[in-house]
């Protein structure tokens, strides 16, 4: 039982897990923090939270697990603002789509990642962003990554006893929790989320701009509108996880275009027998991927 | 009402095209062709079609309507061998995703298009091929692009009654009939259907070749299910367009590959405002887009 949580960024995230743990018994109070008055008073009128403030030392005051769930760019600013008022018996974790710019924010702010600070991601979402898209069965069958720290060159590991009780409270959600290390998080989820979120943005705006037609969007047929609708997701979060997790990103978006000049090249080439190997390929190891 | 309805191919597009004829009471009898007795034999089980032949000159015999809905690389060898068959009152159809190559394939096989071939493609699909995909309602509230040729140097132009007969045909399957250029009808499917199916093949084969993980599919959120169900689709036919469509979909390729090479440029810039404002357009086009 979590008696106090502080959730600093209450939207889709934030909320459907103060949601979820309402739900599951597992959490008394809920306090919201924010630059924003009014989405934490729109949270509190949706019953998502039992009290807001916008002050960040005092959101944490009296916090036994503090959630950060803004855009990966206002993680350090945050941790900043509230690294000299932390109970000691408090863990912090976040939900941030890359790990590796959480855990630096970390040591930027307190000079080493603090031990009950448990870095996670739970792989959830809408194309809805905001307090009025969470909803409390968000997480339910979903996975959620942790990420623990190990020590190295006498740095701070995660405190076990912290990891069990994130552990607990995302489980507690529906959730499956899973262990990965920080990097190998970084680079698959570049691969699965960010690389596919990219396309999707930039296949839109070619087409927005395209000299092609003013109404070319009037003839895309249901795969268009499936494959795109991730492109209605928040510009703000995609644009801090393209610049937080540049490397694996840039490093995935190589490969594939690396893949496309290929595909160029056996379009002009005529090489039937290449493309149809290729794309026969692809939709075996979709089909197989989606059977699981 | 049509008497008598070849089919060349009979899958989900022939298949759904039958059943919707034939549910709406403007079919008496269809006749389905292809190289594999095996599928024309389940078709038959289905009630999809009434008779089947593997002969495309018997095929052809009594036919009022002949729809070619066959990967785009079968089209010219078909009229070729039905080309000294056909009843002279018959129209002829099709299916094909792209309109410049089936009109090319003609003026192959007969010296020019004959004026009562009727161009067309319908906006309608699913991820699911072969005549077990086939559904009665697959073109309700669809749109059917019809692309009528024009009388060039005293070629031929479309029959103004045969595109008649198409439109109702097309419209009583509850589609809406638009008519478009076949080269303005082949640049707007480049954009919205070839080059987002050309970046699901690609983007689930980087994937399955990548390095990252073995596992990585097991940590794809619901959106990378979205983005890659049109990598499920049929690995032959996405070939035919490919290579049929090539010049259109080489052209939105560069322009692709143009905005992945100015977002990797803000990225190694951290030109942070410039990528919000790409991703903040994109979220609008598609929000505008899917409201319409």
């Amino acid at each position: 039982m979590i008696k106090q949580l502080c959730i600093f960024g209450v939207g889709l995230i934030g909320g459907s897990l103060a949601m979820a743990l309402r739900n599951a018994g597992k959490c008394e109070q809920v306090i919201g923090c924010s630059r924003n008055a009014e989405h934490l008073k729109q949270a509190q009128e949706l019953g998502v939270i039992d009290e807001y403030t916008t002050d960040p030392v005092e959101a944490v005051r009296d916090a036994d697990v503090i959630f950060l769930s803004v855009p990966l760019g206002a993680m350090q600013p945050i941790l900043e603002s509230i690294k000299d008022h932390i109970p000691e018996h408090a863990i912090i974790t976040d939900g941030g789509s890359a790990k590796g710019c959480v855990k630096q924010a970390a040591i930027n702010a307190f000079g080493d990642i603090p031990a009950r600070f448990v870095l996670g991601h739970p792989i959830a979402g809408r194309e809805k962003s905001g307090v009025s898209a969470a909803i409390d069965d968000l997480y339910q069958q979903r996975k959620v990554i942790l990420t623990p720290v190990e020590s190295v060159n006498g740095l701070n590991a995660t405190d076990p006893e912290a990891l069990a009780t994130i552990t607990k409270m995302w489980q507690s959600t529906g959730a499956t929790v899973e262990l990965l290390g920080v990097e190998e998080h970084d680079q698959i989820l570049a691969a699965t989320s960010h690389l596919p979120h990219i396309l999707a943005f930039e296949l839109v705006s070619t087409l927005s701009n395209s000299a092609v037609s003013n109404n070319v969007f009037n003839y895309a047929a249901g795969g268009f509108q499936d494959f795109t609708r991730i492109a209605s997701s928040d510009p703000v979060m995609w644009r801090d996880i393209c610049l937080e997790n540049k490397d694996a990103i840039l490093g995935m978006l190589g490969e594939f275009e690396d893949r496309l000049t290929t595909l160029k090249k056996h379009m002009v080439e005529n090489n039937s027998d290449a493309i149809l190997q290729s794309f026969g390929d692809a939709k075996a190891a979709r089909d197989k991927a989606v059977i699981k």
